[in-house]
């Protein structure tokens, strides 16, 4: 017998890793459990410091979250790590490597790591990262960092529904003018210099130094800070550590992590809705609910405009 | 006065670009005049050959497209394009250059270029794209190209939303690999290996060939075509349109250009409606339905889980 979602919870805040993978799979596969799941989890859900960490690909964040891992463990925290990997719709890509290195952490019953695709659901992170997150920190993780490969839209998501965003940069990758340009600046909390003991670094800082300059913010806004590691040593990593907890005390005094977190909230209440009225529209698609189909016949020819095809889509759903 | 829709549409196949223009930003902006342009293309909105170009940033992308425009229009053809930029989520970026490059047509009647961001649409290229090729079919395009960077999921929509897929590759690049590992194989129906005259493009020529090879595939369908390319100087244009030509050949014989198409009307109409249940939500936001807020704050606390709240969203929604 397959145990209950009460008991998968009990097991996994217990330190039991295969059921907490069980419920974060039931999770990403959007099971029929997941609003059960999602009550049992309770307001420890609310609990752990969400963090989003996002760079470029080779610019150490394997590595880095890898020593945040250590570091946190070391100050007695609970941690999960969610790995999420937006370029790869079909298959897992070379993150797999990265994760085998994660593995240092393996047999730490108080760290949990799974690699995500963001493939396949709506609204890419918006829906199942969140709820996997929840899971997390509702079993008992104090942190969680998402990991994501930066390109793009995935900073822009990773930001919303992370309370405290780390841009990682390398030196000498233009990265610095790139995250500028694709408006990275709005968005990072914490901008972390990775491999700076090699060539570029001080002008990389000097260049996120002098952009942040530029922008305006008002009196007691947070300003984003610019850390160097060589993570691959473990140089600065307490640095980083540090600078986290004191965002994360600003988001709270603030009044700022309430406010990031309900807009969160709505957003994913929005993605969950939105799940439920597709899944509703899915339906209405062959066996017994021709309608779709039978609309897409019409419109491929242009005897009707998907306008007026979605109106009567609708009309059915409501019927 | 400002003209009607009827009155941009008659100017805009007559070869007005800023009635085009105007279309298109209507399209764009989901404005309310979008139901009745859909309707007033009628089924002129199903003739063009939408041809889908994907492919990594600096394999020539915009050459490509410059060179298979002039192609085409010395053929006669008038031609549409859409250059679509997936990962500049807040202001338009490199690709600013590239567009001045394609004004080479930029008084030609016969061809309209427009850049369009997939930000902020649902669905991204899902939603405003077809939309705006309906637009570009239904004012007399026999041919429109949706170029788009290729970024994991890019690539995967534009194959959804076009008849033809093309994937541009250079020599020296890892692109073959990074291709097939991205699961390019199975939405390409044409590989043009670009700057073929640099080191390495034989190569290239190898792996894709090997793998297409590799492919199972019943008798009668389509086999993938791998051409060469030096676009800056106009060499094996003239084969890449034929054999595009070709495969529209193939797709109406076999069946599949109907296939195809119905897919994707099916996909839109989804899309349509989702948009339309998805402001109904946000009319719950703010203002007097404050339902979402309300909701959003108590997922925040944990006194609610978001599965409960999108629930409650939709009973609203529905009353």
């Amino acid at each position: 017998m397959s145990p209950t979602v009460d008991e998968l919870i009990s097991a996994a805040r217990a330190g039991d890793a295969r059921s907490v993978a069980k419920l974060i799979s039931l999770v990403e596969r959007g099971a029929p459990e997941l609003p059960r799941i999602a009550g049992a989890l309770g307001e420890h859900a609310q609990r752990a410091h969400i963090i989003g960490l996002t760079g470029s690909p080779g610019v150490g964040k394997s590595t880095t979250t890898n020593e945040l891992v250590a570091a946190f463990r070391r100050a007695g925290k609970r941690v999960g790590v969610l790995a999420i990997d937006p370029s790869s719709p079909f298959t897992g890509g070379a993150i797999l490597g990265d994760r085998v290195r994660m593995q240092d952490h393996a047999t730490d019953p108080g760290v949990y790591i799974r690699s995500m695709s963001s493939r396949g659901h709506l609204g890419g992170l918006a829906s199942a990262t969140p709820a996997a997150a929840r899971v997390l920190a509702g079993i008992g993780c104090d942190i969680v960092v998402v990991e994501t490969v930066g390109v793009g839209q995935a900073e822009v998501e990773i930001a919303s529904l992370a309370d405290t965003t780390l841009v990682l940069l390398a030196p000498g990758m233009g990265d610095a003018i790139q995250a500028v340009k694709a408006g990275i600046l709005e968005i990072a909390d914490i901008f972390v210099i990775n491999k700076a003991d090699r060539d570029g670094a001080d002008n990389t800082y000097r260049d996120i130094q002098g952009m942040i300059a530029l922008g305006e913010r008002p009196p007691g806004q947070w300003r984003p800070r610019v850390l160097r590691t060589v993570a691959s040593r473990g140089e600065g990593i307490a640095e980083v550590v540090s600078t986290l907890d004191e965002h994360l005390s600003y988001l709270e005094e603030s009044g700022e992590l309430a406010k990031r977190r309900t807009e969160r909230a709505a957003a994913e209440i929005e993605a969950v809705a939105l799940a439920t009225l597709r899944a509703r529209i899915g339906s209405l698609r062959g066996g017994d609910g021709m309608q779709l189909d039978e609309l897409a016949g019409k419109v491929a020819v242009g005897a009707l405009d998907p306008y007026a095809a979605a109106e009567r889509l609708l009309a059915a759903l409501e019927s």
